[in-house]
């Protein structure tokens, strides 16, 4: 199933929430670290708890690579329990010259077998091709991002009246030949995302920053609904994951996850 | 010894050209495919023959994540082989919010044991303050890179008159209170060097572009000499670890990196 496939399935189910696997050594619930592999099994008990009801998985991949080879078996592993219907991104921000950009491409979906990818604009179109030349993959171009840097570059404005953050938009509008781009845009940026969602066109949109960062689901899934948007994918990573820390932390983390679904469906509906 | 001062001290020696161990499977000598670790084998004998005459090292990360678990031990042990002294960047460019951003630069900083980095400089200050919080290390900004790509948002105007790249050289010039930041400049920008070159200040300057994308050595070394800026390091991957492919690979690599040590020297002394 193409990437994009996979996630249009579960907009049309209503679900919008992505599970944000940033897991953490120093954040999950203690009695897990007496496993041989405690990030492994914290992982298979949130994926199992929460498979039905989650749009897709997220795995930034600092929170692997940091722990080096041990890590990154725990990522691969990680990988293999989740369903094959329900989209994988490996949260990598990568951007490099055309030669190097392959290798990173080859690395997250022929190695770690990552559905989409998340991707530095700044270096232009030739950095991105070889990730666009996966047809049957997606990857989300940062556009907008939730933290407060994006004021220095993304919100500077161009000679040609368009935010740099609009420029990155346009020119990815451009690139979706193979219709397999989507765009980060921050949650925490609602008025920026009024002005602009006109232009995302059928482009699948990430929104990181709900939960922690202080993102507001209610008025970003508000303006998806008014503009007849649904293919919005919320990530929520430590407000879900870490909802409790007892040995019911998979349960209340799936039950999180439904009452972040019933809201969404809720404010759709109105 | 502090990252900046490794490099002072091969600046001081007349060296500037750093290695770029983009090593690959389909390009090394086909007679160590036999090894059982055939680019360590190939990265040992080059670092070997090159470590009198290397200003620094760089990895490419993509070069080995691809091979995964195997590909990030080569990575360990190769950074192993390296003397002290010498400079080791960890060419990641990385760039992320800044939870993640600490794990990457304690990826690359405490677990690899990298001196420096590469970042992505797209979602500004705090993005890259984790990276900046490693005061012995050193942190190469993007600012105008090598590739085509440059044009598509680094070379736009904004509306306050600068390039985006320029306006990313004066942030990082801002931001560089711990003395350990470094930027990206790519060889092949030589009318863009020759403009900029003034707002480097002292940033030590990582210039790729020099070899395969077509990059003028001369014309560089030139730019800096009539600067009196000695703060050059010159990055050749591919045209020096490749110069040879039979059994005689790295003494070949060798000579050509004094080849280009000699040109630098009688280029500075003109």
């Amino acid at each position: 199933m193409k990437a994009i496939d996979k996630l249009i399935t579960k907009f049309d189910k209503e679900l919008h929430i992505c599970v944000g696997l940033d897991s953490d050594l120093n954040k999950i619930p203690k009695h897990l670290l007496e496993d041989t592999e405690p990030i492994l099994k914290f992982n298979k008990a949130i994926i199992n708890a929460t498979k039905k009801y989650a749009a897709a998985y997220k795995l930034n991949l600092a929170f692997y690579e940091k722990d080096g080879i041990k890590g990154l078996q725990t990522l691969e592993k990680t990988v293999s329990e989740i369903p094959d219907d329900i989209l994988i991104i490996g949260d990598a921000k990568r951007g490099d010259i055309g030669n190097t950009s392959q290798m990173y491409a080859s690395s997250l979906f022929d190695h770690f077998k990552f559905d989409a990818s998340t991707l530095h604009p700044y270096m232009g179109r030739d950095s991105l091709q070889p990730f666009l030349d996966y047809t049957d993959k997606l990857n989300f171009v940062l556009v907008l991002t939730s933290n407060p840097g994006s004021s220095d570059f993304e919100k500077q404005k161009l000679s040609n009246g368009k935010f740099v953050y609009q420029e990155v938009l346009d020119k990815v509008n451009q690139w979706n030949q193979n219709n397999n781009c989507g765009i980060v845009f921050g949650a925490t940026n609602t008025a920026e995302l009024e002005e602009n969602i006109s232009m995302f066109k059928n482009m699948p949109v990430l929104l990181p920053g709900v939960g922690s960062q202080g993102g507001d689901l209610e008025k970003v899934v508000e303006i998806f609904r008014i503009n007849n948007n649904n293919n919005f994918l919320i990530n929520v990573s430590r407000a879900l994951i870490y909802t409790d820390n007892t040995v019911q932390f998979a349960e209340a983390a799936s039950e999180k996850l439904i009452e972040y679904n019933f809201t969404v469906s809720q404010l759709k509906s109105n």
